[in-house]
């Protein structure tokens, strides 16, 4: 069986498992009676194998943390809904219903294996994913779709969690002021094809995979993709009404302060999965390494991002502590497992500086990003990916920087001209009367909170503070 | 040791395992010297096997899908109580903390053992579960507990964390009119009784299960009761003030849409508990299937949710589309082992149709469900029960429709008899005074939101729109 | 290898490991070539032994753990916040991100190493704790850091989630009249010395574990810390504004009833967590016993504050119902592991009673806890500590009592004299003008819910309700 070389001495950086699990599945499913990734004759003869516990246990540990992935998904809805307007609650939460359901098939379909195509023979989708084709037998498909760490059903399902999480992004900087019909159909867009194809490069085991470039979980590949579309969005789209006024910057404030306390818990929860769940294993030093990383690199974002608020804000800004933890956890996302707890520290702190330097700064620039998004992942995820060169010696600042630049490029041309070609074809921007109004009325035909006095967030905001 | 066969062999279906777990553990309850659930002359060489490692991972996985399936009853307390009006929510907080904590505490009495009766020789209850009756030992008391898979204390608790899930959809159905005390005792006797009962037919290895009737983790077992008891009690309670009026059908809005967004996406992250620890292992092949055809039904369940009532409703309607996850998730429980995840997809899409035309359907009918549960969980349960006909090989279409009128007529029977019962001898509706004020208020003595200005929803929301 | 003796026939009560996974760390640390806690001549042969699998286990499950304990930080965050006035909502969430943020770096900076000295030759903090100071090779210090069942990373993750709890208790205590920067002082202080020094006498192998003191989980070492620091805080801090006014006492109500059920669901969740992964061990007998224990306590808490409520104060009052599972659950975490499932639902009743009780208790006291933290973790725990003696052989009621003493005594002196100080130095209360407007707006110069219409809660709940 010549794939068995290539299982075991697979080069393991980041999520890049292009040459472990797929084409030994799709070798297994094209010939049922060979099976197995790994040497063994039987089934029976793996079960009983002292791999065979460790296999069942790293594959439970990409199930939960699967589970975990998603759980951010309900971070993201809570936190992008509670950092806008409450007239704004249910459009926020609908388009993020649409898209992590939308990411979930679309990369069943298409995106698993354009993301990993190494060894697909077929066309895109239809026949070579493993997923869904084969409901005369699915429990003999089933069994043989190992590969040394994880079936490919746990493969698939981590993954599709994280598709997801980059079109959501790009829903907290739209909010407020975009037609729905025109984000869905960008976001499908963006999962079904931009996010695959760039992260082929890297996790599929593509050139800038070769070229050394290192994103462990994806500071880059999901948040820096995230954050350059919708950096594009925002810029196609402009400002909601009364953000800037006769040079004035005025702050919206979101709805409700709880409800994104809740949404980035629990993106924190997730991460310990989403960071966690990368190492493709439950292997204990790296997995126990991970989250000592992830939670102090988490810990010192929102401490350096309070200091940093009361001293240029001169405001203790519990705002500002949240998408500090957010910074301080993109941060670290690409160095993880090979950046030192201490560092991680400093990889943390300094995210928390930069994600209010950079929400100040988008500001000046007029690009009006409600929640903070293109800040925390967008600036954030840049500087976690240049962070694995400073702090490590996983990574080179030139191949960094290179694969920052590709990646943040093509997305963002992709996105200004996807995104532009819808405007030009049905619109991208609401009516001034529906923005008004509020996006749950004019879009949903309900509010969110139909038994609570509601003040007209809309004028009174537009006023209340001017820098 | 003559269970030894009867472990060995048992016959694998659903939560199956009355020949496996609990008559092992009532014999060596009763003789302690003995022990073991396997072949092993010791505890020393058990944990010396290879098999050990699995137990520990199987034992594992079912203890977290326990926590998981918990975290649905926070899931079902925020869906239900978002859903409803304001002036209700403590009243539903209230009623499910009741359900969960009485649930558990009944199970432990009473249900676990009515549910898996086989070998169980003493007199209900007390003395044959192998659940707190020896307080002297119980560390004594538990070494010998072990099934192949699971010890029967966390047997236990993931079944005690299902058995409270069929009272806790009963009160989403009556709320915003139901007597509390009513409530109460209806929901202790459908737990104590009803549900193991039904549940032993099946799971027990009781006669459907002998027949043939598939049902992996519960579309009829647990959706299906909670929605069949649901309607029971509707019909008996009548709808709520201003629902229907002069042949026009008011809507009556909950009251925070984000609060139920909270709760739709705790119940999908604790359905992977939910039906992917019902494989009651944690095989790799097995338990990422099923995560993977409960995440695809549920996003497809969510989409033709949407687009259903776009066309039908000509609305983007955000609660139809968060009840379409539901609607899917429940649509493949039945079958979520068994079909394959593209098959899963047209499940949960149909599931996503039928459950939008079920909401519109019991308006019609003059059945007021607040918050849609008997569509979600009694019709979608219906669905998915048949779907496992439809769209596998596990059972045929004939038995699923014998299970589903045995256990829906069962409960609704029982449902009617008992909740009757108790309108008679107590009645089961608040006045039109406290329905009007609002239960928190009337039965609580406090609101929900004491500093948030309210607008008197009962007013308003009886005028807001008609059909 | 000299301390492979000690790994082998360790003591163990509670979480004392002190003798098991440092020594052999910071030996490995020191001479990294030697390697290994276990008698493996290399990793190599540690990853080929059936112990192996067993250890990667029971480290994925501590992991997960952590990750539990993690979410009841949102847990608290979220009941405190649901608890109190909505014009200190922002105000309790930014104390408790700071707690935990600060918890967890203190924690590695030195709470760690104070907490299991017993085998640290190096100075406080800087050297000895193998946690980030290694930068320049962080997979070699990796290697080695293996214990019999965790990596030093999942002990000090583990670890450090507890470390904020006690803090954060105390953060619920004082809130609406405390100036947020002598809370940080407090806390961090609390964190850095008080808790680690108290809890090294027990976990640490100190003098009260030598004595035969036993606290599985932490009701006094963790929950009973929290309480004694709260209580030193409250009464120097004086009772809210209208709290109590000419000899009547005021109910001042809680913004959010479903905001602190989210919470107290997520910290039942939690707990999971914490008491389970107390075992340390993924052991299947030893971990479902306590989640059994755990989740029957907590039903049985809820019940019995139900009923309490209901005849004591002729409500039915969904606070009391939320801090009887709280209750509960305190109440079972010193003996999760030794006390019968049976005993535990007595104990977790006892429990509901009593923490109705000391909230009406302390009300007649004038002393003013917000969120009833007092009695739930203080008195609770309490109470948890002496039932380990009543229902186990674990201990006695001597030691018990004593160990009590010590750690209530001490944590209380601590915060006196800390608190005092601070209140001498820099004050701790806020201005008469301040607590009334609300902290929200006066520290941090938001409000929670700008969208909403508020009701002046300061001066409406002071007349809402007398005794």
């Amino acid at each position: 069986m010549k794939h068995t070389t290539s299982v075991m001495s697979m080069k393991k950086s980041g999520k890049n498992r292009s040459h472990m699990v797929i084409p030994a599945t799709l070798l297994l499913l094209l010939t049922p009676a060979l099976s197995l990734g790994a040497p063994y004759d039987s089934m029976e003869a793996f079960r009983a194998s002292a791999e065979y516990a460790a296999f069942v246990i790293d594959n439970l540990w990409i199930l939960l943390a699967a589970a975990m992935v998603f759980i951010m998904h309900l971070g993201f809805a809570t936190v992008e809904s509670g950092f806008t307007q409450g007239k704004n609650s249910i459009n926020v939460i609908y388009k993020n219903v649409f898209i992590l359901c939308t990411g979930i098939l679309t990369y069943g379909i298409i995106g698993f294996q354009l993301m990993y195509p190494g060894d697909f023979n077929g066309f895109l989708g239809l026949g070579g994913l493993g997923i869904g084709f084969d409901a005369s037998d699915p429990v003999g498909m089933l069994t043989p779709a190992y590969g040394e760490q994880m079936t490919i059903y746990s493969d698939f399902i981590f993954q599709a969690m994280f598709a997801a999480t980059a079109a959501t992004i790009v829903s907290g900087c739209v909010t407020g002021r975009v037609k729905l019909s025109a984000f869905m159909i960008f976001g499908a867009l963006l999962l079904a094809f931009c996010y695959p194809v760039t992260g082929s490069w890297v996790w599929g085991g593509g050139w800038l995979d070769n070229l050394g470039f290192y994103d462990f979980a994806g500071s880059t590949l999901v948040h820096g993709v995230g954050g350059a579309a919708g950096l594009a969005c925002v810029i196609i789209l402009g400002p909601r009404m009364g953000k800037f006024v006769n040079g004035k910057i005025n702050t919206i404030p979101g709805h409700s302060v709880p409800l994104a306390t809740v949404g980035v818990f629990l993106l924190w929860f997730g991460w310990f999965g989403f960071n966690g769940g990368s190492v493709l294993s439950a292997n204990p030093a790296e997995v126990s390494y991970v989250f000592v990383t992830t939670a102090i690199a988490a810990a010192a974002g929102a401490l350096a991002a309070m200091l940093t608020a009361r001293v240029v804000l001169s405001k203790l800004d519990a705002s500002m502590a949240l998408n500090g933890i957010l910074a301080g956890l993109v941060g670290i996302t690409a160095g993880a497992d090979v950046i030192a707890p201490f560092s991680a520290g400093i990889v943390g702190a300094i995210a928390g500086v930069i994600v209010v330097g950079a929400i100040l700064m988008f500001d000046k620039l007029k690009i009006d990003d409600p929640v903070g998004a293109i800040s925390v992942h967008g600036v954030c995820g840049i500087w976690g990916t240049l962070a694995v060169a400073l702090f490590s010696p996983a990574a080179t600042i030139g191949v960094q920087l290179l694969g920052i630049a590709a990646i943040f490029g093509t997305t963002f041309l992709f996105s200004l001209g996807v995104f532009g070609a819808i405007k030009a074809v049905m619109g991208v921007r609401v009516s001034e009367e529906y923005e008004t109004r509020g996006l749950d009325l004019s879009e949903h035909g309900v509010g969110a909170y139909p038994n609570f006095a509601m003040i007209d967030s809309s004028f009174k905001s537009a006023k209340s503070e001017a820098t």
